[in-house]
């Protein structure tokens, strides 16, 4: 029988048996920058970090407490507006500070914390306010804090990302929740997102860590904002079990399946939210000689400032997508390629048909955008990526970040 | 001995035995739009075209006489504004067309002509235009025609890309000469770049083939624009012997260094004028384990929308310069890297100097740039490349390049 997915109100604190809190500490200028997620029982863990090798503290010491912690966790802190990254030997010191301070506020191991951190490169943790923001997290923990938990981990990002969904399985029900942040450096592999997954089903570390690598590869790893992989992306998971629902092996693809429900609109809402974003592009590569060809072309497409450009002035510039597939190093077929924008087909066997533009144009109005590449190999590799179009807003975001 | 490099006005026909013409017919809405280069003596070829695998019918029709050819070409005819690529069979009869028309009227044979397109990918050649402006080029071909045939292949080039040398070697005292243009779509491997180089020294096609590929690897191919590459990128050198100089095999390394004084002022020329560039950027790449690794690096650099943006705005953010490094597949180590940026260290051993930021900042007003990065792995491979800023025209220009 098939799980059945109802999608629910919330985020990280809708499954059973976690809590959760935001705050403003003063890392930021304004506004909730300290956000801290516990489970009331050691939860079972999975995680994904950044395969940037310029990696951040924390990013060094949640790889180091999920190794040594035997699979399990109960806490995670996070803070937005610095990222704790390229500080070197204080850098390490203020991460395992800030998950020496969470555990003694939660009475657990540090081993038992997973610390997360984003926002701007090379600048240093002040500790004082850390450790006030923990403090006082602490003392706000509850089951309705997932909001306030989301708002805690933006930085550039113009609107929260929350996801949750009730899984009616042979084994029972359970709920999965999860929150995200991005917006700029995003091209998670793992990139700046950071993404926590809260389940209150029981599932033993190992079988976790498989099912999130499956589902990121679908979700967080099929996103780009700018082509950007950062120092401190992570996704982590944690299962807890409250429920009383427990999931085995045989249930690994239906755990995936859960998995995606969650991941997938967090990480289309971190697109949708890009820096300087006006329009969700989804990237359909098709007629590919593998899965891997496909991803390579869709990957080159989506991160294309010519095609982005192209998409946000309304133009279908099918021309520009033929020559990032053509420059791809995927295997390609320019007579047998083919280009769809929405349901119109510009471009086939080799001939164009631009009769057909101002349909498309009319199209690319909209804020949701589907372009599709067949790259005429006649195989059956495909593949789905997710972007954002490129605007003056993302120049004028990144020009004057921190100036 | 060295060779002895002098500097000289001028560009295409400042090489003895060469005329050029560049008019208006009309393919763009205002503005000259076709050139011919004309040598009075079959001249020996070398060819580089674009790697992308949706190829435009002149690159296909080039590479066909260049191959048939016996090595020899005498006329070279270019036009902007149409790219004539993704046009199908018709695509490729325009552009036979184009070279049995200048044939004719030059009294060679169609295969010692060369053709090249730079404009919209998807739009048909209007022959009508390109006949009338290959009769008319005819006529006004002179040994001061260069500077209009550099105007007559501009796309949304900002200014004409020329250059000249005078290269007094042992065999004696020749010229090379050359024009370039860019904008947009530009990281040749060959990208929508078109440069055409004109010697007259007598060279073997095949030395000559080898020694134009040597000096586009440090020069066309070490620029980018956006990272695109496109489907009509070719560099053609001809040389037709006309100062009596002949060069040999023992010159090979004498003549990729000539040929490099040309090309790369007009590689530099087209990143100068790239699409919406207020600033060009050096972009070095030292302490690499090997010279793959550091260009693989510097071009993670140099494409990477955040460095581009952060030098926009004369932003010192080191740190993107450290993530994108991090990312880009090359052996890394951020324990023993370091960024500067012109001549300030702002961060070597793992450890920020942000007390230099200021002095940074100061050195980013500036219009020529230079960053470094060492990857920290005490190897000694490096690599330079030459990028542009990333600004809002950039999107503008290109989110209404048609509309």
């Amino acid at each position: 029988m098939r799980d059945v997915y109802t999608r629910i109100e919330g985020g990280i604190t809708a499954p059973a048996g976690f809590r959760a809190a935001g705050v403003a500490c003063g890392i930021k200028a304004k506004g909730l920058d300290l956000a801290v997620v516990h489970s009331d029982s050691p939860a079972s863990v999975g995680a994904v970090f950044t395969t940037n090798l310029a990696q951040a503290a924390p990013v060094l010491v949640s790889k180091e407490h999920v190794a040594r912690g035997g699979g399990k966790a109960s806490v995670i802190v996070v803070n937005s507006g610095c990222a704790n990254a390229c500080t070197g030997a204080d850098g390490m010191e203020h991460a395992r500070g800030m998950a020496r301070r969470a555990a003694a506020a939660m009475s657990c191991e540090p081993v038992a914390v997973l610390v997360a951190s984003t926002g701007v490169i090379g600048v240093k943790l002040d500790m004082t306010k850390v450790e006030r923001g923990i403090a006082e997290a602490v003392q706000t923990l509850s089951s309705e804090g997932g909001p306030a938990a989301a708002r805690a981990i933006m930085t550039t990002d113009p609107f929260p990302k929350e996801a949750a969904v009730e899984v009616n399985a042979d084994a029972g029900t359970f709920r999965i929740g999860g929150i995200a942040k991005g917006s700029g450096m995003i091209e998670p592999m793992m990139a700046t997102m950071l993404g926590f997954v809260t389940m209150d089903a029981s599932v033993e570390p190992a079988l976790l860590q498989r099912a999130l690598k499956a589902a990121c590869d679908d979700t967080f790893n099929a996103i780009t904002v700018d082509g950007e992989c950062s120092t401190n992306d992570c996704v982590f998971a944690l299962a807890n079990g409250a429920s009383g629902v427990l999931l085995g092996d045989a249930d690994f693809a239906a755990l995936v399946d859960a998995l995606r429900q969650v991941c997938e609109p967090l990480a289309v809402g971190i697109v949708r939210g890009g820096e300087g974003a006006t329009k969700l592009i989804t990237v359909n590569v098709v007629g590919a000689a593998s899965n891997t060809d496909a991803r390579r072309a869709a990957r080159a497409i989506a991160n294309s400032p010519l095609v982005k450009t192209a998409i946000h002035g309304g133009d279908p510039n099918w021309g520009r997508l033929v020559a990032v597939a053509g420059r791809s190093g995927s295997r390609f077929s320019l007579d047998k390629a083919a280009v769809r924008i929405g349901h119109v087909e510009l471009f086939s066997d080799g001939a164009p048909y631009d009769e057909r533009a101002p349909e498309a144009a009319e199209y690319l109005r909209g804020r949701d955008i589907s372009v599709e590449v067949d790259l005429g190999t006649g195989g059956a590799g495909s593949s789905r990526m997710w972007t954002c179009d490129l605007s003056a807003e993302y120049v004028r975001i990144n020009a004057e970040y921190r100036t």
